[in-house]
């Protein structure tokens, strides 16, 4: 049995998210079909986190144990002529005996796009949350700081979803307006794991210091409050990008 | 009556071209069926030219004449209103009496983007033309010299459509590697008109070159053939922009 890591890029657009649901068109449905139909094996693909329907992955690592005497090379050609378009294998690795793409995984890292202004970008419909008021990007910037830092984040965690331990280390938060792009925000997010939602909704009360509706200090008070009802709306789905998951503790082979 | 000027972007992907066209999804019918709406007039949009299926338009400009009291910028907003997500209505001015897209355009420029290199790009699968192999831009941008300035350019007219006059004036004409995005290759061509795919056929002919199979004099011996036959292939739709369509010869009111 080989254990090998996929690294997938994904555009979640028609995507009922990763993973596998009834009558659904899913990721981690589309990837295992390419599986069978290569190995002749039905295995289970497991992926570092499920994606929601709509969010899109420029690095979403994928753990799985087959039996196959191809190469890795030629497994991640043989991947890539049996998925659709909006799926690619970036890489095949030969892994660690046991490597599970969650349980080793040691951080992650999100992207969130926004497209400020008045006027709609239609080739960004699907992969950015159009505001049509301009943000002040500084003030999100300065009231992200409070949530760098390991703290409780159960006033991000979607209502509905408590986890037996909420406390996250977020490494890096940082929101930054594109040079070439002006209308473009992007808010960036490391930790060494994230709460369901946790990204959007950290990013849906960023927004509201963004447009002035509540000061800088208040994604602190949000945070203190530990209660899911303090914190601004969930973005939506389309504009989050999951970008690197990193596993440097547990080297590949 | 009125005349106005309307600067439109589109995402080419899920239309059948700009053209009315019967049992088809068209730019042309989505947007004249919102001027019905609005205005209640059934009125014919003119474009500075048609675009193919798959084609997109970053600055597509548009002339109507139509009766109404709204406003230009109120009719703008309804315009935006009255589309889909896929079309954005970016401006509408006042224009002179008669002023028509079409005969009134004093120059156009087009984009061309290439992906170059072994991995697909699932986000740019619609918005470029992917080449697996890596191209030499600097070859390229050389062989382009040959065609600025005016030619006859029926080598690179679609084959079965000949006009009259087949001689333009290529003012400007780009190759160039984008410095954040390395894979991502961007022709530029502006004329004083374009014959029917001669962007597409000019940026096949220029990938034959930047792929090594064909020398950098190349080019110009396939211009100076006047022969369709001669030149490379015609490049795909998807890749193809609209950028803009310049009347500075006819200012607006």
């Amino acid at each position: 049995m080989r254990f090998l890591k996929l690294t997938l890029s994904y555009d979640g657009t028609a995507f009922a998210g990763w993973q596998v649901q009834p009558n659904q068109r899913t990721v981690q449905e589309t990837l295992e079909q390419a599986i069978v139909k290569i190995t002749g094996q039905a295995i289970r693909a497991t992926a570092s986190g499920r994606t929601d329907a709509g969010v899109h992955a420029l690095g979403q690592v994928v753990s799985i144990a087959v039996e196959t005497q191809l190469s890795a090379e030629v497994f991640c050609r043989a991947l890539n002529a049996n998925t659709p378009e909006d799926v690619a294998v970036l890489s095949v690795e030969e892994a660690l005996t046991g490597f599970h793409a969650i349980r080793d995984a040691v951080s992650k890292r999100y992207r969130y796009v926004i497209l400020d202004g008045p006027l709609p970008d239609v080739f960004l419909r699907q992969y950015a949350w159009h505001i049509p008021s301009g943000l002040d990007v500084d003030a999100m910037n300065r009231s992200t700081k409070s949530l760098i830092g390991k703290h409780d984040f159960s006033s991000f965690e979607a209502s509905g979803s408590p986890r037996a331990d909420s406390v996250r280390t977020v490494s890096d938060l940082t929101v930054e307006r594109d040079a070439e792009c002006h209308s473009r925000v992007v808010v960036e997010i490391a930790a060494d794991g994230f709460l369901y939602n946790m990204v959007r909704n950290i990013v849906g009360t960023l927004v509201e210091v963004g447009r002035g509706t509540q000061p800088v200090a208040w994604p602190h008070q949000v945070l203190a409050g530990k209660d899911r009802k303090l914190a601004g709306m969930t973005a939506p789905a389309h504009g989050l990008f999951l970008v690197s998951v990193d596993y440097s503790a547990t080297p590949d082979k």
